[in-house]
């Protein structure tokens, strides 16, 4: 079968999805769990073929899939159930002069399509949060884990069969070629959106090349700041965590900045607490702590790892400067003891999330209290932040007359 | 000065209208209405060269400036000062078990690129909304009016200067060529939206070339359905509305749909008041009533113009498939008095705005009371239907910490 009739087999099944009720999507999402959980074998012995062709590859372990990892799959799409249904929700309604009522309610956004790396995983996990929300889906997933990916799609046909719902709602892309994801790109009759998910190479590619409208999920070089007025071991607190916590996600710190009234005090608290945290600092910072220079290169990149960039700054202006310049627009905190400062700060700098006194480690979308997360935007368009599953629907205006024709 | 160099002020100018006050903003908007009412006299001067050039086209009364129509846009502009500012509004704010205090804010999306037609009051109005929410906008207009798009925005820079507002936060781009389209379409450094208004044409080209995110507005294909319970007298005042009342806006009705058992009395009544409207019937219609056939070609046309589709069905089931298959995600409205029908007609039909009992015609911001509208969205990312202020806006995630830091 071509991509475009996959696409438009899903489209077909999307119209189903979105009309729905709770209960068949959720017993879908049971389904699903259970049918993981009764083929183990045949998952396991399809990961082992891609296992054995990625021999070495620093992929492997993303790639791996064993019986803890396929139980916590299955259980996570099991605590989707109890999320509240999203659909039909009316945000607002209100009534005009000539009587007329409009209301705007929450609709799937219909056929979503997801480009993503070699993370089986993100197979189930992105297709149980397009059914919980009505939609369908067209997957293409990275080559090295093609076996995997389409042993669990056969499984999840299977789960939406057992529950009459049509197994078209989730499809996925046999052929992993680059001409295979182009093509996804263009298919703009059926996709209502495209989701790339993976490194900055992919959601370059995509942004690049797609016509269909794409929400980017993207890099994260966030930015702790150290106000003059701060609470310092407050802030080496918050600045460890988010820097160390977990390194390689997008919302870990990747940059200190310091108010040089502080400068002297916190850089030698830091470098004492610092352990295997390489420090990359300015000229200023040099004179306080020894460490490696920092170049301006430093301060425009995403470690993703165990080191630091740090820059001296003379003003919370200079600070906000500094990094609405530098940052990608994700997440950065201040930590200060001053009101005027927090607040200057919230509304100046331009990021997804700011932050007072917290660590941006919390930039995700069950920290926020969503019980989900589709992935983090970074773009401004549609949703900002992390996405919850009120991103995977848009809104119609039903309207309720008796007789209104408009005059002028 | 080259086009990446005007966007390039023109972002650094939006970060300013971010953090500008809501009386800074209204004062631009005074301060451009009295510019324009007060330098009538060029304005006219510098149309009066894109009219020459332009003779015989049928785009003239579209080009053309008047006293009276410049005094009709100043006039838009200080009403537009009249609207709530939408910047600093938190739409929700809630507290996680670990006190962080979590609030979205809207804020500004920054630069707005527009592209459109020959349109000279496009170049006010598309500004102004950028100017009242916050935004700095890049313009590029037909080049049929480009003398009088460029004396407008050059007319508004003197407004913000007085103001004291950076004159970059209005530009435009003075070569109206292809390839400058082309390289607005790219800037995605700089640029955060792009929004098409005009024709098919125009859209499809930006939808296609854009890598900045796009907000299409686009074409009405609407449906007016006659449902079998329909108080028939009602239907033929909504679809003579929808269909006669402004044919050539994109909220009009193209095409009716009626009910067999109510077909042999609608029909002959909608006979008897077309007037100058010219009926396109399928073979059961005319077998009711004298008409020109309506072909499958028919039913997917928007004709903006005094002719009208007519399609019979069996059922709502069949009404709400056709619709679907062959609208545009417009407008579409049922006339009937059965709860029922009313109900699944909302639920089904998948366009931005579905109306019982009222003409399509009221799809427009004013109409909904959003007090100004930015154009018709026929998207479903970001945001669809009639656009307010509020689609200028995205939001940034605002969180209140006292030391919090992420322990998983």
């Amino acid at each position: 079968m071509s991509i475009a009739e996959q696409a438009k087999n899903a489209k077909t099944a999307s119209d189903i999805l979105a009309n729905s009720s709770i209960e068949q999507r959720n017993s879908a999402l049971f389904a699903i769990a259970e049918m993981l959980e009764n083929n183990m074998d045949s998952i396991l012995e399809e990961n082992k073929k891609d296992l054995d062709r990625a021999q070495n590859s620093p992929m492997l372990d993303r790639l791996m899939l064993d019986e803890a990892r396929i139980l916590a799959i299955a259980d996570a799409a099991r605590k989707i159930t109890t999320l509240p249904d999203i659909l039909g929700t009316v945000d607002r309604m209100w009534q005009r002069p000539n009587g007329l009522k409009i209301g705007q309610q929450r609709v799937p956004l219909g056929l979503v399509g997801i480009i993503y790396e070699a993370r089986p995983n993100v197979t189930i996990d992105a297709a149980v949060l397009c059914i919980k929300s009505g939609n369908a889906c067209l997957l293409r997933g990275g080559s090295d884990a093609l076996h995997s990916n389409l042993e669990l799609v056969r499984l999840m046909k299977l789960a939406l069969q057992k529950v009459g719902l049509p197994d078209q709602a989730v499809e996925i892309i046999a052929d992993p070629s680059r001409e295979s994801a182009m093509k996804m790109m263009k298919l703009n009759q059926y996709l209502d959106v495209l989701i790339p998910r993976g490194g900055s190479g992919l959601i370059k590619s995509v942004v690049e090349n797609s016509t269909v409208p794409v929400i980017e999920t993207g890099s994260g070089n966030c930015h702790t700041y150290i106000d003059e007025f701060a609470d310092l071991e407050m802030g080496l607190n918050i600045l460890l965590n988010a820097k160390t916590q977990r390194p390689s996600v997008c919302n870990a710190c990747e940059s200190l900045v310091v108010h040089a009234k502080v400068a002297a005090d916190f850089l030698p608290m830091l470098e004492k607490k610092s352990g295997h945290l390489e420090l990359r600092g300015d000229e200023r910072t040099r004179k306080l702590i020894s460490c490696l220079p920092a170049t301006e290169k430093d301060f425009y990149t995403e470690y993703n790892d165990m080191i630091l960039s740090i820059k001296i700054v003379d003003s919370l202006d200079e600070a906000i400067s500094h990094i609405n310049e530098h940052s990608t627009k994700h997440s950065e905190t201040i930590v200060t003891k001053d009101y005027n400062n927090s607040q200057k700060f919230l509304q100046r700098i331009n990021s997804a999330a700011v932050y007072v006194n917290a660590s941006t480690r919390f930039t995700d979308g069950f920290e926020f209290g969503f019980g989900a997360e589709i992935g983090i935007s970074t773009q401004k368009l549609h949703a900002r932040g992390p996405m919850g599953l009120s991103a995977l629907t848009t809104t119609k205006y039903i309207i309720y007359g008796n007789g209104q024709i408009r005059e002028s």
